[in-house]
């Protein structure tokens, strides 16, 4: 495949350092073309320009078979995505003053649309920072880099976002699945000053205690955000199950917005520990209870004694991590949605949540379908919300879309 | 086709009459059972059981090939879609207990979602009664009839809707395009009490007084209230233009709730009277202007006097009304995103609305994909909008779903 040709050098007009450049196959350039930022391995005509030997964190330009140019890009030569679109034009690097940029940008959206300083303050590609994340809990962030380019950036990046914000405190969550992928190693580190291990934030006007460092991701999913608010307004006075509850994001705002009873599960007993902490932060302690196990069995255990609820929310674990678990994931969200919409009061509502990426939102609407047909129910979505602002998708990159939140009434077959 | 041959008749277990019975071709009842409400005339046998001769909005069984009942339906012989459900149980007809029991249920969920007694009352098939849309605004009703069936009951349910909530007026807009496909004639009268010209009516807290017998449709859209609520939030203190504005839903919703000056504009002089008239209501007046003229000159027009807006609402009537338009719509929809994404500041929002429902979520998401690549613009949705919970989506009639808004955050390419 070539490696051992000479490949293409330019001198950068912005620096001094002799820039990289790869060439794609004919017609590869096409989904970058039509707005995409990831590049593959594949798609470079690597017999013109190696990938291998190129170092894992730097910055190329990239140009379709006839020269033109689609960019510069964040290159890692061993990861199936070589390359993260920085910039349509070509020479830039990811400099001080564009990272500073971007990570401005970024801030002033969510200062406009979030009244407390908590949210998703970086959410990679859609804000043009392909490879980072992070996540912002008043004076405390929480940072996950997930590929080398980033990783090279990073002691820049830390030192800007200090600058921004002036934090207390940054924990790095480098454990993520794709760093290995990206040849990174995985690690949590406080970088930064002092982060508890308890973080305070705030969302939709209620509060809550996240373990950040012990916590899983980030520590805090600030994606459903205002689906939680929708499901508050609507459970005000009713009785609420809450199945996959984590530290509470659903059930507790249910419950510290107005619903009479709350029923939070998890497999998790440190979660449910959190559950009733951030419960009493709110005063609705006397309102919320819990109950720990496997969901499918808690909730084989209610329908078994023939409970009831008004809403029942099911927020899982994403159960399609790969392509390849479509078909089994699609089968436990079904018996999920089967299992938890057997719960619900006629007249009362399903909300069937996901974060699979890979669970398309029309194969979730079916779901609820044949759900409904199974059970002879007739189900109708009152509301369907997707991911927060913080969490902007960007429309050329469909991997961005991930959030689905169906609100489901449910009454008695016609 | 056998019209002549002689039909199935059964004794209705719940009446006295002659039952009739529709056969459908083998394999044709796959989408009734996945959960649709709709039979199509070619999916009926008709060399067994002839359309020909059953009288239109009467009652039939409908089965399958092999005699496995799919329900009872709504019968018009002269229509595409000849069968509209009632009940997945045979021998069931529309009678009173059962509309009452529909109206009711439809009614509580309303009562449920919304502070004032404004909104669509009767949503289709979604609230089990297909062909029936009713429109609340407080206590004036307007009502739509499109079907046969429905309209054969239609004294029952005038009578029912007075029972219910006592209106003091009704007025039946019998002037919708199915109709006539129906076989019924098309007429707007007022059927029950007085009905004034003006309406009034509160939507997200805004008032608005709406043209009834004269203005489009049912005479108000309450379809993008939630998508006008998150307009008005993220609004706040900014330059707004509202495009195909009608009577002001989105750009006096803004106006009240904070924005600093708002512009619509519409192509109706009388719908621009009816967005002064709602300011001056909201005591926003001095922040209102308007601007009559096409939409496509007038973006046109501001674009070339260098304009700019923070947030521009394009909402416009379906480009869409069949699916042989879809290539045209399509060119029509990017063309007015394209128009209207120049005019947005950076870091302002194009609110981009659609009401068609042949327009799929997804190409409005590629509409607005490829206008950003066109105009050299990053841009990502900050929030994704449906219909309002008073428009329930129906998951196995996907008819049913139809309302999309994208709130798009335009910032420069990268």
């Amino acid at each position: 495949m070539g490696t051992k040709l000479a490949r293409d050098f330019i001198q950068s007009g912005t620096s001094n350092v002799t820039r990289q450049i790869l060439t794609l196959n004919a017609g590869a350039e096409k989904r970058l073309r039509s707005g995409h930022h990831w590049l593959y391995a594949n798609e470079v005509d690597t017999s013109k320009t190696p990938l291998a030997g190129i170092e894992a964190g730097s910055v190329a330009d990239v140009q379709d078979a006839r020269g033109r140019t689609l960019g510069s890009f964040m290159i890692n030569p061993n990861a199936l995505i070589c390359g993260r679109l920085i910039s349509r034009k070509a020479g830039r690097e990811l400099t001080r003053s564009l990272l500073k940029n971007r990570l401005k940008q970024a801030l002033a959206i969510r200062e406009q649309c979030f009244e407390n300083p908590c949210y998703r303050w970086v959410y990679g590609d859609s804000d043009g920072l392909s490879g980072l994340v992070v996540d912002r809990f008043d004076d405390i962030l929480s940072v996950q880099v997930s590929t080398a380019g980033m990783e090279a950036h990073l002691p820049m990046i830390l030192d800007l976002l200090q600058r921004l914000v002036q934090p207390k405190g940054i924990v790095l969550k480098n454990d993520g699945k794709m760093r290995a992928v990206e040849g990174l190693p995985s690690y949590v580190e406080v970088a930064v000053g002092e982060v508890p291990e308890q973080v305070a934030l705030i969302e939709n006007g209620v509060q809550f205690h996240a373990p950040l460092i012990s916590g899983q991701k980030t520590g805090w999913f600030y994606d459903h955000r205002p689906n939680r608010a929708l499901a508050a307004k609507w459970s005000a006075g009713k009785r609420v199950l809450d199945v996959f509850s984590y530290l509470g994001g659903w059930g507790i705002t249910c419950a510290a917005q107005g619903a009479a009873e709350v029923i939070c599960s998890d497999v998790s007993n440190s979660a449910l520990s959190g559950v009733m902490e951030n419960a009493r932060l709110n005063g609705c302690d006397d309102r919320v209870s819990t109950i720990q196990g496997d969901a499918f069995d808690v909730l084989d255990q209610l329908n078994q004694e023939r409970q009831r609820f008004d809403v029942v929310i099911v927020d899982p674990p994403a159960f399609i991590a790969r392509r390849k678990d479509i078909a089994a994931g699609e089968r436990a969200y079904q018996k999920l949605n089967e299992q938890a919409m057997k719960l619900v009061n006629y007249g009362g509502l399903l909300i069937s949540a996901s974060c699979s990426m890979h669970l398309q939102a029309q194969r979730l609407n079916d779901i609820i379908r044949s759900s409904a047909r199974k059970l002879e129910r007739h189900a109708v979505l009152l509301a369907e919300g997707g991911q927060g602002a913080d969490h902007p998708v960007l429309p050329a990159v469909p991997e961005t879309r991930y959030i689905k939140s169906l609100f489901t009434q449910v009454t008695p077959g016609l």
